[in-house]
């Protein structure tokens, strides 16, 4: 079945192979986690908060649904779902593993502000549809929810917050053991991307983060653009960029 | 002779040479402009304000040295020389054109705020040395000098400023004028970046920067870091990536 998808650059799956989720057979580990994003080079992911601005290439965007046929989630922020209304779904059918629609939607939303729009949304409606898995949302434990009908569409999680935000430790601990998941692709918004490149396992010392592929495109979206920067400092390893015709894509691990 | 460089990389002058400096033939055209420097994936060119991060590699190091080459000035602010005591000469003794000490450093210094520490830079004591060429510095017609011998180790331009910055059209029609300089390669920091991006010519609204190469080190820097985005959006042309052993480097035109 062909997908609305230009080809994926015949060059970029031996560059993103060793950046793939692989299981190392702790079964007490955190779920695999990629992060990734386009930015400008002026690190900005939108032009203006609440919009939705393409800054990458068609064929960077083919490389983002090959990358989910490796994972069991996807993860965004509420914000992102609610500028963009993505369809998180895969819709790359290539030649690799997993099937076109083996990825959840995970949305993180403490208060559930999705609920005025949520059975508009195109994440639930292709699950209707039979064109996306189950959506899981995130809320806190102490938001009231009152929507009619949606455990029909969507699977809900309750953690506890602290100033409004989730404990990334926790939130992975609960999708894999209550959803097995075992790869979780986490592709923004700007606050969760923040944080996350900036969270380590309070055990272990290590990055939560095990991959990192950021898109460049070619522009500076200025200063009212949504930023991406990290509170501190982050150190890359095992640095690797490929170049499409537009766009420079850097992959590295931060372990 | 040699340098304290490591080589230039093979392959990178082909890449480079739709970027160089070329003639228009327009004797009042203004010089030919070089927007360059290195940043962070989350667009800071230093941790702090104040302090020099290395960011690039020791190869995209030796490309900057090999692109002054090709220009008659660098121009930094004044920030940049208080905090990174740059030398602003060439190093570079390659195959190519210009000789290594053919590039004259202008630093924009509206109130000589450098008139303390002026007899002890690196660019002044380069030019007592012969490793480098009479510096340029440029003031606000306001500004008082008094500082003794300055004339023998520096040109002083005087220009109207507007709100503490000059007008860069103003600047660049001096630099040519009254120096001779027909091409300038503009290295920073963070305001002259950001301000040149946006600056068009009044006339034919052309941007004033006719190339821009940015070296994009794998590293963030994170909050506290001196960001580059300008005030507006900037759309790129001629866009061409090259990458090194582990910096990105974009070329691009904004004509």
């Amino acid at each position: 079945m062909s997908s609305d998808l230009v080809p994926l650059p015949e060059d970029l799956p031996a560059v993103l192979e060793r950046y793939l989720p692989h299981i190392d057979g702790d079964a007490d580990s955190l779920p695999f986690v990629t992060l990734t994003y386009a930015q400008s080079v002026d690190s900005k992911i939108a032009a203006k908060p609440g919009t939705r601005t393409h800054i990458s290439h068609a064929e960077t965007n083919t490389m983002t649904h090959y990358l989910r046929t490796f994972h069991d989630a996807i993860l965004v922020g509420v914000s992102t779902v609610l500028a963009d209304d993505p369809s998180l779904n895969c819709r790359y059918d290539g030649h690799c593993v997993g099937s076109s629609s083996s990825i959840r939607p995970v949305v993180l939303d403490p208060r559930f502000r999705l609920a005025d729009a949520f059975q508009r949304l195109k994440l639930v409606q292709n699950y209707r549809s039979g064109k996306g898995m189950k959506p899981i949302i995130v809320m806190s434990t102490e938001t009231p929810v009152s929507a009619d009908g949606l455990s029909e569409v969507a699977d809900i999680v309750r953690l506890p917050t602290s100033q409004g935000v989730f404990s990334w430790i926790e939130l992975l601990h609960a999708l894999k053991n209550d959803y097995h998941i075992g790869s979780v692709m986490v592709e923004g918004g700007a606050h969760i991307i923040n944080t996350l490149l900036n969270e380590i396992h309070p055990a272990t010392g290590a990055a939560l983060v095990d991959s990192l592929i950021v898109t460049i495109g070619p522009v500076y979206l200025g200063q009212d653009g949504v930023n991406v920067s990290p509170a501190s400092p982050v150190i890359l390893k095992s640095v690797k960029w490929w170049t499409g015709v537009q766009d420079s894509v850097m992959c590295a691990t931060l372990k």
